[in-house]
Formats: structure tokens, sequence, C-alpha cells
């Protein structure tokens, strides 16, 4: 076997990465079932035709074939071909098998239904700085049957705001808009194609005001006065309720710019309440994706303002239904790979060592590892994580592999047993039925970098 | 949309299952630290020709395409054909990744290298009960260069022993085997192809002796004298040391088999010094995948025997190496989900209520939704997962919700606020910044059936 290598788009941390990977989705999930979301993990495939259904994905989804269909369906895998209504993808996202979940087991669920999710995703993009093609997102949705209270697109942002507030990263800024607010605003000033003007808004950051005027006259046949309307709406941004006076200055009518902007208010008024600072109204936020029709969110981490959004969604009405059944809902996915990985990225993050283990104990001749053994579980019952030494060799020798290992304490057996931190030197008599590390030891400590 | 089915092999819990398995994870995942393993993930997708590369699993593999590559690959998506070096495909265990991750990392690791892995694996078997396509594994392996010690074969049932018996599941026990003493034995009695005969071993408990010596004889050459002495061996199990001496009296003599029989024997002995009742000697386990040659490890929780192993694994000396770099490793995995398939199949386990809720904060008008939002961010601040009633509707009816749910308190905002236990009846005046769950409602409590 030569020696591996990476596979781009497919990140791999190394365990310190790893164990503040886990400390930071533990944070996540503790905040989700603190708000009452319940767990659900959804298998990491779906039929293919589910997964091209809705917006404009096709091209990333990974399709499966078992290697033994090749011979099934004749060379090349003809079995997995798009046009067999059987074939599997990977999931890109984890709301459209959460629709589809919802569908399938409307049955047996309470309604509105919360949960969270948190798993990997797969999607074949060019990778970039914090673009994979494996990633793992952090969701919560609320779905009803029927209709779905409006508040609950209020809440969204205030359980984003405590998981991720507690962490050792920079402060977050939730940029909200509203569907309803650029739709009605788009039919007021009279564009007939609301959708395409904002699929050309949505691309505001990335080509300029210049270029999507013109791409609103030659998609979504705005006259250039409208695509001027609709550029001056995108600018309109505050993180108080003061953006409605700012929209209704611009002097358009209609029903339901009135209900969005009625909306709108009440998400920043309800995120004023709960974290003054956290949540700004921003009216060229669209999100590419076609189902939303509320609410919609994105997220900026300060200093990382340019690689976009690292916690994205919104409110949908239609994603979830099969004929007389409707399941309107509404979520937000926070996208933690893309975070950590441009955290990482920037050494913004550090764990104070990078195993778990507290204490070794060190093993005096070959003969005393059962003893070392006992030492060890006595210390592991107290919740002490603890490793026995490789080999008995000097003990100078089994000191350096601790300090190479990052583990602090190095447990000497012996009448008494002796107890030393490496890193100060000192050095104490220790029973291993009582001895008790200083709390910051106990457990590897997340930091942020400076 | 047509109402989806679920698809055969792929399993979904619903969130109370989901509740347990994490309730499971977290404890697995807690002892594999206690004893300093160090948290990794590997990608999902490894190199085609990596997963072939070892073991009789060629058929289970799912290879991975983009679905825009079709149109690159030509009709059928030969770019995904095995034939070409770039394929990916999804692991189907975590040993061969973690194996392929040493010798890539290997500069920047620590050894002996202890890490814990608990990660999804797919494989396109015909699913059955306790058999999936997409299954959870909880892995540990310890890796070392050049030579790993011998006493971590004795650690990782000791490992497991904890993970598992602290939760309320049937009592589980680990029967070990050598691949020397088996390979040894074999020699020693001149059967020229151990591997064959290993392999022919390996489906006893499937087809019966008489059918296991006719392949003997077929597959590894064996004399019927010999497929006797081979069958006598693997009829031998015992709970101490004493399987050693009924080996003996076999009349074997071979180097490698005293070796092994050392090596099983202190196995055995530090399990006992542990956990007594945990392990037996087994010396019918053989393991089908090649790459074992020490110790094998299979586990069977009572009552669900017939269902074949729970957590498996062994030493492999020879997985990781590349050209003069050699890292051989011992490693146990437990079988999450097949565990967990077969156990709420029977419904074997529950758990106190399906949602990770506390409190449900009912709404006395709509107007009063930001001061009951006040209330539940004040619980929760003191870690008492709480929701906030979806609609102000009557209080019978937010009770019955709550009801529903299996929610056990809610809260009336009043002049005072009370609480109310809604299975007693009783209700108490309570303040938000004060009031405590009794310890058994705080969280949802996993129990066993009986």
């Amino acid at each position: 076997m030569t020696r591996p290598t990476p596979i781009s788009g497919f990140p791999e941390w190394m365990p310190p990465q790893r164990m503040i990977e886990q400390y930071v989705l533990d944070r996540i999930r503790n905040t989700f079932e603190l708000y009452g979301f319940a767990p659900l993990e959804t298998r990491a495939v779906e039929p293919l035709d589910q997964l091209l259904r809705k917006g404009e994905t096709s091209k990333e989804v990974y399709v499966l074939r078992r290697l033994q269909e090749a011979g099934e369906g004749g060379p090349g895998g003809a079995a997995a071909d798009s046009a067999d209504s059987d074939a599997l993808g990977l999931h890109f996202d984890l709301t459209v098998p959460f629709a589809r979940f919802v569908l399938e087991n409307a049955g047996k669920l309470q309604f509105p239904f919360r949960r969270y999710q948190i798993q990997k995703v797969w999607r074949g993009e060019r990778p970039q700085e914090g673009r994979y093609r494996e990633f793992t997102q952090a969701d919560i949705d609320v779905v009803d049957r029927d209709t779905l209270p409006f508040h609950y697109e209020a809440e969204m942002p205030l359980v984003v705001a405590d998981a991720l507030g507690g962490l050792p990263i920079p402060p977050i800024r939730i940029q909200v808009n509203n569907r309803k607010v650029c739709e009605g605003f788009y039919r007021g000033v009279g564009i007939s194609d609301p959708e395409a003007a904002l699929r050309a808004v949505d691309k505001l950051d990335k080509i300029g005001p210049d270029r999507v005027a013109q791409l609103l006259m030659e998609t979504a046949g705005a006259t250039e006065a409208q695509a001027k309307a609709v550029l001056a709406l995108a600018e309109i941004s505050a993180g108080d309720a003061s953006f409605a006076d700012a929209v209704r200055a611009l002097g358009v009518e209609n029903p339901l710019l009135d209900e969005g902007l009625d909306e709108l208010v009440r998400v920043v008024e309800t995120a004023n309440e709960h974290a003054p600072g956290l949540l700004v109204a921003d009216l060229k936020i669209a999100r590419g994706l076609d189902y939303y029709t509320g609410t919609v969110y994105e997220t900026q981490m300060r200093g990382y303002e340019r690689f976009g959004s690292i916690c994205s969604g919104g409110r949908y009405d239609n994603l979830a239904s099969t004929g007389a059944e409707r399941y309107p809902g509404v979520g937000i996915s926070i996208g933690v790979t893309r975070m950590l990985g441009l955290l990482f990225g920037a050494n913004a993050l550090t764990i104070s060592r990078p195993v778990p283990t507290c204490v070794l104990v060190a093993v005096p001749t070959e003969a005393d590892r059962l003893a070392c053994d006992r030492i060890a579980r006595a210390l592991r019952q107290r919740g002490i994580a603890t490793e026995v030494a490789p080999a008995a060799v000097k003990y100078g020798k089994q000191i350096r592999y601790a300090e190479r290992r990052g583990i602090p304490y190095v447990w000497f057996p012996g009448e008494p047993d002796t107890v030393k931190d490496i890193r100060s030197g000192e050095q104490m008599e220790a029973e291993a039925s009582t001895w008790q590390p200083p709390a910051e030891d106990l457990r590897p400590v997340v930091k942020g970098a400076s």
C-alpha cells in the first residue's frame, strides 16, 4: 500500500479539532433540547427523484449504486441511472429528508412537531475554503399541520443565539428578511415575475448592483425604474423596526408587503428583547432555494463575513405536502463544518490538551500491570480519564510519553502512591479512591485564540 | 408528492428511540474517553480500490458518482466504474478507514495511538432482523509503530464491559479466541491451508459440524482425522484458564499454538480480575475477515444469541503498512444499531417521556407571549428544558397538548406563577428563577423493559 492522500472536499480533523467539534456539537445539542426540540436522524439516502424535486441542486447530488449492480444493470452500472426510479442519492441537506419524514410518519407525530437533527450531508460542489463536499449541519425545524403559528419564525434566531452564544467564537449577526416583503414590494412596483427578481437579488453580493439591475431587466421583465426600486429595497438594513419606515418611504403599496413588514418587525423586536444586537433586518437577503415563503435567515460571523453565511434557513409552506395534507414549517441550520473549518483555518480555537486523558499511571514492572489497571479503574470510576503506560520502561521515559501525549498528571504506584503534575513538577501523595484533579484539568478546555 | 415509504435496510428511529440511542452513545463515548481514547471521525468515503483491498466484502460496497458525471463518463455513468481508480465508495466499517488514516497521518500522531470512532457505515447486504444497510458502529483501536504490546488485547473487553455494563440492557458475554491458537493447532495436526480451515470453522454455527468437516476436507485439504481434530478444538469453551488444559489434552504440539494459548490465558485472567463472568474463551470463534492475527472477539447479548455478535474485533498486524512502515493494531467495534434494533424490536428499552421538554409554559393571551418567553428563558438558563405553548387557547386544551407531548409540568403565568404536575394534578406556587423539578423529571430516563 502506498501512502494515501486526502480527498479534496472531504475534511478530516485531527483528534484535537475533533474534540473541539464535539464540544461545539454538545453545546448546540444541549441548547436545542433546552428548547424542547426532540432528536431525529434520517437515513443518509433518499430516492433520487425526491432529491431533485426542489431547488437548483441537481448537479450536487451523489448517486449510489451497489458494486454488484454493475453486473445486473450492464456495464457502467445503468441500474443507478437517474432514469431508474429506485436510484438512491446522498442527501444534500436535512430539510428535504425531514419534510419526507414528516409526510411518511405524520400519523405517529404530535404537531407542532419540534425536532433537531445533527448529521453529515454531501454535495458534489467544487471545494473551496469553508465549502466542503462532506459536512455536518445542525438543524432545528418546527412543522405543524395545515397552519403554523407565526411566532415560531421569531423563535429560530433565539435558539441559534443561545447555542452559539456560549461558545468561544467571534460574535454572530443574524440577518433576516421576509419573502412576503420582497414579493409584495416587487408586485407593488409592477414586476410580473417576482421569483426571477428574487433570484437576481440573491446574486447582489457576488456580482454587484449594476449587473443585478441588468439581470432584473433581462430575466424578470423589469423596467429600469423598477430595477432601481428593487435595488433601493435591497439596500435597506436596520437593527430595529426603523427598516419598516424606510421601506414605506419608498412609496410602494401592496397588502402582502404590509403583512411581511409586520412579521419582520415582530421578528426583530422579539430578538431585541432577548439578545440586543443579535439580529438585523437586511432586505437584500433572498436565499436561493425556491421553497421559502416567509422569514428567511442568514448568519455572519464577525471577521469571516466574506465566506458567507454559517447559519441559514427560513419558513416554508409547501415543502411537505401530499394531496390534501399540508405541513408548513420553519427551520434554521447551523453549518458546523463551515464554521469550524474557518475558525480552524485561522487558528482561532484551541483546546487545553489533545487527548481526553487526565492521568497516566506509570508501570514499575510488567508484573505490576494488573495493580496499575486497578488504580486506573478506581480513578475512572470517579470520572477521571486515565491510561496505563504502554511499557514498564524507565520512569523518565514514561513521563516523556505523558508529555508527548499532553497528559498533565503521572501517577506512581508505591507505598504510598504519588501523583505528579508534570507541567509544574509538583508531586504529592495520593489515593486513587479519593484524589481529585483541579476542576480545570478534569476535562480538556476549549478556548478562543486571543 | 405521494406519501413516501421506508427503504428496506435503512432504519429510522422515531424520536423516543433516537433519544435512547443518544443516551447509549453518550455512555459509550464517555467510557471510551475515560480510557483515554481520543475522538476521530473519518470521511464517509474511501477510494474504491482501498475498500476492495481486504476481506470478502466486495459485493457490499456502495459506489458513488456525482450526478453530472453521467454526462462526462458516457451513458450509464462510466465515471464511477470500478475500473476508474478515482472512484469512491462508502466505507463498510471503521477499521479500514482508520488504518488508512494512520498511514496518511503517521507523522502527526503519537504512538501508541488510541482513538475511538462512532459513525455510520454502509453495506449493500440483504436486510434482515438486526442486519441493516446503514448502521452505526462504535469502535476503539490502539495502534503502535512496528510492534504493539500484547496487553492491549486484554484491555479491549474491559472497555466494552464498562461501556455496556451500565446500560439497562441484558448481560453480555464476550467470546474470545486467538488466531495463533487456531493456526498453530491446524499446522500442528498437519493441515496445509490454515486460512481455508479457519473459513470453514467460521461457518460452524450456520451449517453444523458435519458440513464443516466436509468443507475442511474439500477446501483445506484435511483428512477425516484432521477434520475431527479441528472440530474437537472448536468445541472447547471455558470461562477460565482451564480451556488451555483441554487444548493440550488433544495432544497437538506447535510453538505458535503455545504462544496463542499463553496470550489467551492472559486475556481471560485479566477479564476475570476486572469483571468475573464477562468473558469466555470459545475456540470456535474465527471471524471471517482475513486481517486478524491474534486475539479475536465476538459478543453475545443474553436472549439474543441467535442474532449473532453485537460487538466484534481483534488484533491485526498487517492492515496498516506501507513498504517499510508497519502499524499493528487491535480494536473492537460495538454494533450499536444492531444491538438497539434487536432491543427495540422486543420492546426491551423504554424512555420516561418522548420529548426532552420538562415544562410547558401556558400562554394566557397572545399579548402575553413575550412574558411567557421570559419565563421559559429563566427556566432554560438553569438547565430545565422548556417550551412555550403553541397558541393562547383555553388552558384545558394547552394541558392536553402537554399530555399528548408527554411533558410532565405546565407552568401558569400569574401573580404568583404556579406550576402543575399534570400526572398527579398537584399544583403549587413557583418562581421561574428558583423552581426545580424533582431530579428524575429533569431529563428523560432510559429504562429496561422489566
